[in-house]
């Protein structure tokens, strides 16, 4: 059966070729010109998101100790593809729609946070798809993500950087959804298990992502980016101190496992996404990332033991309690926080809430049913899906001319 | 005697959940609210030296074969529990003793420069401690810092940028004092030791340290930014040549030392710290530069031949010669520029000696007094000091599932 | 034959040492004032490229796996010497020949820059050159690339942040040049070869070079700096697609090629390196991007077989077609933009094509000759050249007191 995939191997190439071909075409009749006018985003802050996406997603998966190559490897390459199209996208929703124009810089820093959404995802799927699964996951990915904003944005009045922030919870379902139409591993794998040395990786990608999270949160700001850019940093200290305190509880011996810090030193910053340039004062954030880091750790607890092997849904990553939980936990602070401003004015309060619970329901169920009916189609024969036995191996995609001893 | 630790081991969340739940309750009624200004501190530089305190250091520190993911893992933990504990305090400072007040970012960015210090002294008691007693030292640290800082602030006129470059002279001397405390590793431990693989990991913390020097030297500065990062670039520079001609002469066969080259690197920019912004000619930088790296290697020689080994003080990463060397040969450097600039105006030179020597005598005094109470307390049956068997084993804080094979 | 090296070994500190006393007296006498004033430069971006030369290119050819030390470390070694020099012979050039000044900041990202020709040369003889040889042909090329620039500037006027862009053509053709002097490796060597961590590794620096890749090519730009980043972008996403899409094409199965990956995905930026500011649509930049990504896997291809079997140049990290290629690309279709949009003022269209022919035929063959004369030179027995049974192997520059297990 293994077989299958490798004959089809050969018309991969023929694949991406076209898919490229179609994309310079498309740019070339629809990419309006750029007025290289002085940019609303700072190019510092670009660059952390571009080096976030790039390198830090692709080393953060690199925590499965066969699948390093194919971690950084088909990160690089699904992150190229999807900006290409995410900015494609929002340049035909401009010719269509005739939204206003946007320079240079501001399509590709969208179109990168955008993708963070596709590359969380592919957390929930790593080791089990092929690269032509990969890219037509992101393809439909990426385009059902920019109708679900510009559905928020149009008929929800959604602000255009707070829908975008919806990329955690999108990439979180879209990704479980997907998985779940996806055979489980044997549990016996031994492929499916880190090494010290490729935790240590894993744990590089995870500071650089902890590093640059508040430039996350605040690049697409309009106003109030410094205090973002502070209460972003509170959250994350505060989630990576639970982050230690709760791993320490929730194992034997009271050791702390890295995979919990892996995952919950980063729940802050998922958390405050919302909420980040209108919280007032830091303890408000503090208390958010303290939160975030619980519901992280009792997720990864509860959901590997009960909700996940219910749904028989395997995820690689645990994207579900890394940024599915918190921004959940974030979707519903915000509202709180919306109703604690607003009490005296209960007209207005009701309808905010109505929209933030409207948009939250609008991603969350997009998500989960375009993601199951890719995951449907994804299982095609003709996509030529690799046997369980053959998941979490870099063999199967790369050469490897050299000996892999010791790794 | 291991056993004392691990019962003990079920109290430490608890002991952190406490600290937390304090610094929020603090931050509630003391952190004065931001006003969202234009911040002094570039977004960048900060990020700059965030990026050295989080991922820099927490690689650096990775060279012993079996500690990686406690050297970036805790870290990660007392950075994120000191900053907060730093802007308490300077929100204490600033509401007790009406000091003016400061945005957010400024905040955070003085906050991870004075981490520096505490970064420094775990550096010397790396492997010997458990979590408890770093974040008990953590917390002793960064208030006694701020003490000799605001007294050296208040009663000897030091400016603020300029009091805050004494991170690395009291971190080292604390660091050093803690560790006189501590019993030392057999010397036969085979733990004590980096495999190539550890030491690659931490050249890759070391040239993060040595790219962002730079910035971490004149993020601070209120004025001659651009000159601090000219000087310091080439004293870093400097040091950098003078690592690889003085590890070649000092070890047999002219062959070089990776723990040479990775501590001496970086001595010219310590050195330098004081004066960056003063001083007028590269090549004067150039030669602090050669001093820098000549100091930190003979100390190399030295200390770990005669002084450290009379003392009894063990140096897990020699931060005395990494740190300390240079920090008081950049003190010396900065009084002789000093009477250089002034030797016209005689009673004003004398005035300015003294307050220079007077600060460096404090601080230095501060540190190591208070670093020996530190280490003393430390001791304390209370905190179940780990036996010298257990130094430097991560498998003693950190679960294994996997077997730890090659690494 | 080998003992010739190790009694030279002794002199190795002596050299650096006189190279380092003669650049600070020489700094001493010829570098002007600083004037502080406001840099063309914006910060960040010269950290981006300073991030690029010390830490992206040190970790990039880390891919051999008994090389890792002295690829980072001789890496930082030269690239602080080098910057020196070039900052010197440009004040040189101030002094001697009036130029404008420039500022500090301005004066070492241009080093920087400048620094990358060697750094690329380097790659070339990558583990066969001992580290007396790597400094003379750093001080050398770094002369020379400056001559060859100045005649550019002042006869052919190309402008000074073009003729810039001429590091990797001049740096690739260089360090062939020198290459073909050595002698090459045993071609059953198996220490010339990578695992699949020191593969990981690599890629680390990769990855760093390309998210860094848009700074390098607008720092100096003195004007359209952001459409030089767009097109940057493009261009590298594509030939990241490219790369992956070629790799599957040209092995075995269809599998991807680590080292295809490395070496293509940075061709785009390469080439548009010299038409990134003046590309007026994306799409331009996109099918550049394709073209260096087919150029660079074809050539990887030929080249290995054909051209430098038969020519004997033996090119360690395949410089030729990583750099080389896409550099005359990116010349050609330079000049096809010229001819575009200038093909209604003929007069001046021949002017402008002579001068850009003229600036890549200089740059080339002073690359070519001046790199054949220095390789000439290394060969002399005054420099111990090391035989071919000891290239690639750090134990004999470094001191290994761990074992090498696992690595």
């Amino acid at each position: 059966m293994s077989s299958n995939y490798r004959n089809f191997r050969n018309s991969v190439p023929w694949l991406i070729l076209f898919l490229e071909a179609v994309l310079i075409v498309l740019f070339y009749f629809f990419l309006s010109d750029d007025d290289a006018s002085v940019s609303s985003i700072s190019y510092p802050a670009f660059q952390d998101v571009n080096h976030m996406v790039i390198f830090g997603f692709g080393f953060f998966l690199t925590f499965l100790k066969r699948y390093g190559f194919s971690s950084t490897g088909f990160n690089l390459l699904i992150v190229v593809l999807g900006v290409q199209c995410s900015v494609l996208i929002e340049s035909l929703l401009f010719f269509f729609l005739q939204r206003e124009n946007e320079d240079g810089l501001k399509r590709i820093t969208k179109a990168a946070v955008s993708m963070t959404a596709v590359v969380i995802s592919t957390g929930a799927v790593l080791g089990k798809t092929n690269p032509v699964q990969l890219i037509l996951m992101t393809v439909v990915e990426i385009i059902v993500f920019h109708m679900s904003r510009w559905i928020n944005n149009r008929f929800l009045q959604v602000p255009d950087n707070i829908s975008m922030m919806h990329v955690h919870l999108f990439g979180a379902y879209f990704g479980l959804a997907v998985s779940s139409r996806f055979s489980e591993p044997s549990p016996r794998s031994e492929k499916n298990a880190s090494t010290s040395k490729s935790d240590l990786l894993s744990m590089l990608g995870t500071l650089f992502l902890w590093v640059f999270w508040p430039s996350f949160n605040s690049v697409l700001a309009v106003e109030n980016k410094s205090i973002a850019i502070y209460n972003t940093y509170f959250a994350l200290a505060v989630s990576a101190v639970t982050a230690f305190m709760l791993s320490a509880l929730t194992t034997k011996d009271g050791k702390f496992r890295m995979t919990h810090i892996h995952s919950a030193v980063l729940a802050g910053g998922v958390t405050v996404g919302y909420a980040a340039h209108s919280i007032e004062y830091p303890w408000i954030a503090m208390i958010l990332g303290l939160l975030a880091g619980v519901i992280t750790i009792l997720g990864s607890y509860c959901l590997q033991r009960c909700l996940n092997a219910g749904l028989k849904i395997h995820d690689s990553s645990g994207v579900h309690f890394t940024f599915g939980l918190p921004a959940v936990l974030g979707a519903l602070a915000q509202v709180v926080l919306v109703v604690i401003k607003n009490c005296t004015n209960l007209p207005r309060l009701g309808y905010l809430v109505m929209i933030h619970i409207g948009a939250f329901c609008l991603t969350i169920s997009a998500a989960l049913t375009t993601g199951f009916i890719t995951g449907l189609i994804l299982n095609l024969k003709l996509f030529k899906t690799i046997p369980s036995s053959k998941y979490f191996e870099d063999q199967f995609y790369w050469e490897f001319p050299h000996l892999a001893v010791g790794f």
